[in-house]
């Protein structure tokens, strides 16, 4: 049952430093020239791409120690490029020249000892620790604020990349946290099986920060977070290494993995899970239906989530979503249906499907071929292709939509999502109130009308998952100011209409406030005793979720 | 939306204050000495029904306070009766009338107002408070054990048990913690919606006490505890009411639900919790095949796990409880299989479950016919009525079982089970390894053979929630220390094998051993710090999961 498959060889392709992705995947000056031109009121040329050398970023704080210098890197190209997480705001500050607080230190451990090592000389010397993954957090989560701490170490754990061992007959797998996700798709594969959590950041992230930000995936109904695929943790904290056991399920007492899923790096830093893995899909089958009418697409989807059929994919864009996607150009919202099974074919659910959203007002719904091997890159991430065109156009945007944003942030434009998730009582309301409000804000700010599109990202019975894309015209040179005016808008609307903070993307610091008014006061008092007993002294990633 | 049924008047039944259930369905003089009869070196004649005229109970310690005099009970009838859970244990100290430590007040608040201010009056007493719900405990999970605390009073909620709230479109309910499993589906019935949730003491425990331990429900696949159930909850701290949000899905930070269930009165006492719901299931279909090897039995329950079927009942019961059931006596383990569905007919899902069994060597299989309406009450728990045989044998013994238990009790003997869950590299050692071990210690204890049989309750894709029964001689007069001898052997076996100590019973005070070797040490210290964050007077639950 246990075996080791060696890490394959890292592409040889380059990281931005200050955007999203590959540094080559950017699109061009003339590109962004194009793009601006479609949102009033943007710069007429794109702002430079930045470059590490006009920045000043001066001699690291502290020295390691010489027991751990070899797993640490101080060049202002490494340091630089974990200063921040990849959000609208974050690429801004970099293309101002002005990005987050450079780190002292970057380490790179190679096993459990050394990050242990790490954290008892960084709390012996009162140095901060941020932990680090693929760095793709969009909600400041591996950002230094504040001046509390002498120090600051961007603790990377992607040199912690490898498939430890396999159970195939119990289907899982133990695997380092710092593994990204093609090299862990691609390490499960020889084995028929894949963890299927495809986040929009696939390439850029890892499973160590999928379970410290609860990762929502691939399934847009049922177990839609990573959470639910866990079997067991280790994770280091400054008071010892917390290894929980590996159990199908267990009634003793709270969850342990529970408390340290969704902790961002604040309790301790996960270093191996056991995951729950499934058979790589054979079947797949994938639709879309347009509607005319919004609510009528919601009741649809709210049928769909509360039938017995289980779609893997069934998201639904509004239409402005719509046609920024190249899904529909009528004016229609369109629901994207995908299926899969290892069992054997779905086009049975699948017409039961799009029959279901047709007795709602849905229009079309021919299901597409099943389409490639799926599920084992970021390709998997829209759910199954599919041959139909509106699949197709969807599941392309879908993954090059933050390299435009990153374009559009160039051109003074601003550029950017946020999600959350409600009770379906409260979605009609929730959708429109963060349409108006936040468009009123952004046409307020910049003085030309903005964009605020929706589409539903994961379905529940109870409820759904809202995304919100915003695009309007920047104030260019204030850009991080207006952002966070939009920002303290829609978190405000949030609030009001009983709406998460955040239904996939993590709380880091620029959610603080909205998550602070949202959590239960005693599980504040909780949350901080038992950061206090684990992290006395206080250097695991400071700011984030409590003090 | 919001709408209020009255709660139904409680049947006018007497609920037996020292054994399971009601006093009127304990098994006579005569069945218990028939059932004797047929285990090796038990007694002659029952020992008698204990009555509480014959308790040395005394006056309770405080008085409560004129406020809430209204509100608390000091009679020795509640009293006695809320001295213990249901286990084993609790029943043979109660006939040798030795029931553990009577609580001195016994309260039931009608709102969380009151529960706060019982609270506010036990923290400036130094009173130690168990909150109770139905007293359905077999892990020691009420009782009161040391002597810190000035007084002891049992917190009974059935007085707040009420559906307060019904979602239909959002398939939610909210409910008060205190409500019984009857009186809950009572008031849901009206809706057309159900929670589903039926463990075996349905009849006699609360949806605030499933919350508490986390207990295992109706589904034997998929998502089988209460936990993935919970919308939201409301939870009376003694530092204040913790409230959570109403949501489908959250990533903000690690869930504050999550820490309050499997709390078990330790962290606070959960007032009431918004729910899941479900259409009433319309479509049913029940199965069970025979095997000769329980291997191959093992190997079919895990590929049916592993598939896309999701049966709702998916039983296995190796031979021993097999024909201790009545559902074979040619040494066969018998696979029980239901279905279930509001949306279609579900005899296609079975046929192929039931394909799949026999390729693993099952034999039978033919349908059963769907049965009664289900759900709605202990029934439901054996997963769906059917018209095979051994479906019906199945579920008549399993509503039966605690009642037997109890009269094998008074007859001397040790009858009582435990439960756990490992993955499946590990379910046929372990399940070996219980049976030798257990088996032996009872041989060389009581000088008989004994009896010891597994049946899988909950099975899941990476392993399985096996459910042991232990029939054996006792040591008259002696039974409680004989029991703690046997029930250690069992710890340490699952101990070694890496099984949780419960999959659904709680850890109570009685599982205290076995938790304490297998939560990660970590994980100990935030639960500490948590607690006294909490409950800084320490009044909850002494001796729960921690301290």
């Amino acid at each position: 049952m246990p075996g080791t498959t060696p890490q394959p060889t890292p592409a040889p392709r380059t990281r931005s430093w200050w955007g999203w992705g590959w540094a080559d995947a950017h699109p061009d000056d003339a590109e962004c020239a194009a793009m601006g031109a479609l949102v009033p009121g943007t710069l007429a040329h794109p702002v430079p791409v930045p470059r590490v050398r006009d920045l000043d970023i001066g001699r690291p704080a502290v020295e390691p120690p010489a027991s751990l210098a070899h797993l640490v890197a101080t060049g202002p190209g490494d340091r630089a490029a974990h200063a921040m997480g990849k959000a609208y705001r974050d690429v801004v500050r970099a293309l101002r020249g002005r990005p987050g607080r450079i780190p002292d230190l970057v380490a790179r451990p190679t096993d459990e000892r050394e990050v242990a090592d790490l954290l008892d000389w960084a709390g012996e010397r009162q140095v901060a620790v941020l932990p680090y993954g693929g760095g793709s957090s969009v909600s400041g989560g591996v950002e230094y604020r504040g001046d509390a701490h002498r120090a600051v170490l961007s603790l990377d754990l992607t040199a912690m990349g490898r498939v430890l061992e396999v159970d195939t007959a119990g289907r899982a797998a133990r695997i380092q946290a710092g593994t990204l996700g093609p090299s862990l798709e691609d390490q499960l594969r020889p084995h028929g099986l894949t963890l299927r959590h495809f986040p929009q950041s696939f390439e850029f992230s890892t499973l160590g920060g999928w379970l410290a930000t609860r990762a929502g995936g691939h399934y847009a109904t049922g177990r839609t977070h990573i959470d639910d695929f866990v079997q067991s943790l280790r994770v280091v904290t400054p008071a010892g290494t917390s290894a929980s056991w590996r159990l199908p399920a267990s009634g003793a007492g709270p969850s342990p993995d529970r408390l340290f899923l969704g902790s961002e790096g604040a309790l301790g830093v996960i270093t191996e899970a056991w995951v729950r893995l499934q058979p790589r899909p054979s079947h797949k089958a994938s639709a879309s239906l347009a509607f005319t009418d919004f609510q009528a697409a919601l009741d649809a989807v709210r049928a769909l989530a509360q039938s017995d059929l289980s779609p893997a994919n069934c998201r639904l864009l509004d239409a402005g979503e719509a046609a920024l996607s190249g899904a529909s150009h009528d004016g229609s919202a369109v629901l994207v249906l995908g299926f899969e099974s290892a069992d054997g074919p779905v086009d049975a659910r699948l017409a039961q499907a799009v029959d279901l959203a047709r007795s709602h007002g849905g229009r079309g719904g021919a299901a597409g071929a099943a389409g490639g091997t799926g599920g084992a890159g970021g390709a998997g991430g829209a759910g199954g292709a599919g041959a139909d065109a509106a699949v197709s156009a969807w599941r392309s945007a879908f993954l090059r939509m933050p390299y435009l944003r990153d374009g559009l942030a160039r051109m003074g434009a601003v550029a950017e999502t946020f999600e959350t998730a409600a009770t379906w009582d409260r979605i009609p309301g929730l959708i429109e109130a963060v349409r108006r409000e936040v468009g009123e804000a952004a046409l307020k700010g910049s003085g030309h009308p903005a964009t605020v599109n929706c589409r539903l990202t994961h379905v529940y019975p109870d409820g759904a998952a809202p995304y919100f894309t915003v695009l309007a015209a920047g104030r260019p040179g204030d850009e991080v100011a207006f952002w966070d005016d939009l920002k303290a808008v829609a978190s405000d609307v949030l609030h009001r209409h009983r709406a998460t903070i955040t239904h996939h993307h993590a709380v880091g610091r620029d959610h603080r406030p909205g998550y602070d008014r949202q959590r239960p006061a005693p599980f504040a008092l909780a949350l901080r005793a038992a950061k206090d007993a684990l992290d006395p002294r206080g250097i695991l990633n400071p700011g984030v979720l409590i003090g």
